[in-house]
């Protein structure tokens, strides 16, 4: 009975929350087929999220809905890329209408917003994991890599840094104020993939990441790609008032320079074309600050307000007795 | 320690074992980015396989690293796709590298044979489960779908039925005799996708699916989506020796027509067009049997060699006292 009650599961994911015009069969044959625009190439990246590893137990199904797919449209806005469709595998211990409907129900909203297909995929009964890949657009000329990064080059990010963190260490019983708790949550459960920014970016940045394990393991990736090194001041990384108040209150930058989940990009601007990129930032859609500078040595060096060079990388131990 | 053991892991699946010119990046960024043909469309097919429900606990990873690459290829075989590219999602409890290095010998041997690179995917911890999805390309003009069959089309099957499901049956205790155990063993852990079959197929057959649930149930598919029925012959479906020694011992019909697991295609020829589709076996690469008929009335009827109907859906009971 397994096989009919998947069937069913299937009517649920089926109906496309997007339609576009470039899908010539999607979901209910052997393979979905597709049109690229003529001198685009196609990106694509795909990532899993297990019950357990990458969200708690009992997380709430739009909320795992929405984060497994703006994992994957981040992963496309690190390239530049623009979204267009995307493959959906739902392992699922059993056939659970009501929760598949709410996490299609956070999928689908993204999706729409962002103008994506659900083009395939597979269902599939077992401990719950969610695969999803995604496919976008890029020009061959101007897509974001990791390893183009160059010495001078300044190094900036969207957003603010440390809230997921945050999110997580007081879900772990940190004491965080109740007027922080709904916002820092939301960036944890519903991360906003930067693609607007990423294909503005894709014609001006020099390189690119997204900040899914934190920045300083993130960057790191950057310069061992790109061949070079980095120094960040950690005065500069962007905060939000509540990763600020913690900041302050423990002296501690891990959050914002080491804590992962914030999924907002990193990127690297030629000195020369500062102005130009500063330009673009009143219709940017989000901040985007400067926090450091790409350097001829390799490693990255942190330093404080006061010039010097601190551990960003150890977090603070919050439950010291 | 994880992360690092899984960034290890990376390095037993990163290397290439067959690497395409049309990869502008492959495994290491974001995404990978890719270049599809001028004037092909992109077929994908995404395909999970969970331990303990699609493969046994304890399953040779040599062969679980051959059929979770060949079921995805038979998908774009039966859309009659030339292969390119594939991601790898694999969770595994542990980063075992013995078993991973054996699980990705079966996999690149079977890459290198479609020369199809791997170009993505992810590596998690959690029970182990296997996504794959395939991508390859396909004329506009001459792509096989499920709902183009039309009456008075000829079905035919690729390859012999109910050997994968005959080693099951062995599996679980049935007698088979020895002499056959190492081929039909063979046909379950290492199906071969019909790719070449399937780009022949593109420009002739008016509609194919491959055979993952049993001929039964997926003609069903193509019937249905086509909105027309079909007749077939029982005494005409192609058997190994093996299963056709079982269908006599028994007078069940159930192995050939209706087992899963076999992954042959199953697709119809227009009548008129018969003779153009025969000139090709000598150099098909298999064989292929015609079964039965496309028919304007909804269902499937199946016909013994009397010419009485039979219903060879429901499996004999072998361990019956």
């Amino acid at each position: 009975m397994i096989n009919s009650e998947f069937d069913l599961i299937n009517q649920f994911i089926a109906p496309p929350a997007f339609k576009r015009a470039d899908v010539s069969v999607g979901i209910g044959d052997d393979c979905a087929v597709l049109d690229i625009p003529a001198g685009m190439q196609l990106a694509v990246s795909m990532d899993t999220l297990v019950e357990g590893r990458h969200f708690a137990v009992g997380a709430a199904p739009e909320d795992l809905g929405h984060k497994t797919l703006a994992v994957n449209l981040s992963d496309l806005a690190a390239m530049g890329a623009s979204p267009a469709w995307v493959t959906l595998s739902l392992t699922m211990p059993s056939s659970d209408i009501d929760w598949l409907c709410r996490f299609m129900a956070g999928f689908s909203l993204l999706a729409k917003q962002h103008e994506v297909q659900l083009i395939g995929g597979d269902t599939t009964k077992g401990p719950l994991s969610i695969t999803v890949q995604a496919h976008g657009f890029v020009d061959p000329q101007h897509y974001l890599r990791r390893n183009s990064a160059k010495p001078g080059d300044l190094i900036y990010v969207t957003g603010t840094l440390g809230d997921a963190g945050l999110a997580l260490l007081a879900q772990q019983g940190l004491f965080v104020e109740q007027q922080y708790l709904a916002s820092i949550r939301k960036r944890l459960d519903r991360p906003t993939p930067r693609v607007e920014q990423g294909k503005q970016l894709a014609r001006i940045a020099s390189a690119a990441i997204d900040l899914s394990d934190g920045l300083a393991s993130d960057l790191q990736h950057v310069v061992l790609a790109s061949n070079c090194g980095a120094t960040i001041h950690v005065d500069n990384l962007p905060c939000s008032e509540a990763v600020r108040t913690y900041v302050k209150e423990t002296g501690d930058w891990s959050l914002p320079a080491s804590s992962g989940d914030d999924y907002e990009l990193c990127f690297t601007v030629p000195d020369n074309r500062q102005a130009e990129f500063e330009a673009l930032l009143p219709d940017f859609g989000c901040q985007a600050n400067w926090i450091g500078t790409i350097e001829r040595q390799s490693g990255i060096r942190w330093f404080d307000a006061h010039g010097d060079v601190i551990d960003p990388g150890c977090g603070y131990d919050h439950f010291r007795q």
